[in-house]
């Protein structure tokens, strides 16, 4: 197939994007410098070599040793570990700058439909808890979208958790007003929120 | 002038209408059954005659009293006063039916371009709260957007209050996520909030 | 019924305005000078009692006559009349000032689930044809949306007009690039259009 | 550097794409089949090695020849050329069907700042256009967005050829109604084409 065919069809199966902007993609690449055309090529060929998944957090990285440079980071906090829906969750955080612990990715949330944990780590999660408590852990910190997926999924991962290591502290994040947020617009359950936890 | 262009001049004048959105509006009289029109042209006048603003809380309202029947209702909590900016914020805060005390409408927030608190109802505010803690205030809650300019607002009263009655409570609304908020989209500040205020 | 909550009702019926934008109608209402309110009352009013349907192109207006003030213009070209859907479509080509014939307002398209011809004046339209003829009439000129209710609308008009009037000339808009098109956006049959109609 | 934060830099300089899309597009890869990063790769690098510029339309294309394969068909019209502002407005005729001529890519429109031809390859289908004439050329369809740029740019490459080549003719797209145009929104050039190119 001619590679602008064949190249269009792969980014048409990047996220969001459609025919048009596919297309738009390879032209961009058309008219790039020569460098550019080869420099993606080697990064996407580097990435295809050395993408792994870290056996700790469970996020993907391209960095060369089998766990990732944050969980090989022996100065952050061991008495907290963020679980996390997804590696753009987890990546949110740490841009924050205001969280020193350790993550795990849990890979998604409960589908509200099927009400059940398939394809999601929670095994792995508490399989690796043991040992993180040896090592110092004393708060799970379940940070979830504040939407009912992500309740039902906290509420579940606080029950497993909760039946194995009882003695562990288990959170999930504070809820109010977020930056931006104006009261006319609020939805009632975030002005309850507001109110309770005001200060 | 035309009634039509005439109306369609009003409509203009309306927040968020324009030309267009006027002529839509008077398009759509003109094809009401005579009943409606009727009924509008009713209501306005009833409006232009007994609109008025409740000399307790500051709201706007068209009910007989000089107070407007939320501050006139004996049966909510006196412990409890919440300054909003605007009629909106108190009636979203009223919807969300997880708030029994008063209210008080500052009238707006501080402009960061000036500071200043032109055109807001500061003094008056200050000047009824000696008769509300008689009759049992004991804490003020400052309710205003997440933004800069109802950060600012909040600390300029929190200190003219403060400053009077030293004894009231003075609290802000709770910040962290808010329903729907998704980690990924959510800024360094709400994260912060978010963590802070896990429980 | 308290005002604001029945002028809130009455705007929330105004075309696209929902509960929040018409609690904000009221809102204006209330903050602005008397002045504005007894205007607007006075406005809804007038156009209660002085709103008429012109008996010869069918759009309402708020003048005195029966016929409105375009109809009762002798200096118009009596050889044009154009056929549009609403008294929006008539504003818009009488705003573009390129068109100095008569009007008529259909009411509407037609529907492509019914095919029917229900509640558009087509009748009124035939009928009337004739004595336009008389005073000069050569061209009806079917003005309609480019999509597929206004093309149904224009071939089902042809045709009863022409059965009737086979000297008058009937046509329709020229189709092409409007104004701001790109290329690359463009659809086939405007692009298909604008070949055809190169010059 | 982390082959993942490169690549996330390269696709930051895709048209349209942000930071945060651009992580995104790498997350779909990691989490993609070990293929589809190889294929994407090797689509790359081929296209790095094979993209090509058409010498005679201009236009870009991954095909083996010298020449694209639209320029090299000889089944196509050869009295007509079709010049256009870049290879999507290309495509988009294309994909239209109801063109069977050739192609030139002028590679841009008139900058209205400037009002100069810079960058853009008027030269080039200047020269060209003995050659093309020898073979039959006879109408030059300037096919330019409907925008000042579009119509600047026709007019001076109109002037250009004229005065070289006079028997050619020249022409333009028609303007009108495009397919969805609803009169109401319609502006005044758009409709006065439409009403003086009605049929």
């Amino acid at each position: 197939m001619d590679p602008i065919q064949r190249l269009t069809e792969l980014f048409e199966k990047f996220p969001g994007i459609g025919p048009r902007q596919a297309g738009r993609f390879v032209q961009y690449l058309l008219r790039s410098a020569p460098a550019i055309r080869r420099e993606l090529a080697d990064s996407v060929q580097l990435l295809a070599q050395s993408a792994r998944q870290c056996t700790s957090c469970m996020r993907f990285h391209g960095e060369k040793g089998k766990v990732c440079s944050l969980c090989a980071n022996s100065a952050r906090d061991t008495a907290l570990l963020t679980v996390v829906a997804s590696d753009a969750d987890l990546a949110a955080l740490e841009r924050s700058g205001t969280y020193s612990g350790y993550y795990f990715v849990l890979g998604g949330t409960i589908s509200l439909a099927s009400e059940k944990m398939t394809g999601l780590r929670h095994k792995q999660l508490l399989d690796g808890l043991q040992e993180r408590i040896q090592k110092g852990l004393q708060e799970v910190i379940l940070a979830f979208p504040a939407n009912p997926e992500g309740d039902a999924t906290a509420i579940r991962l606080k029950e497993e958790i909760g039946r194995k290591y009882a003695d562990l502290r288990i959170t999930t994040l504070g809820r109010g007003l977020s930056t931006g947020s104006e009261l006319e617009y609020a939805d009632a359950e975030t002005l309850k929120n507001a109110l309770a936890g005001r200060k």
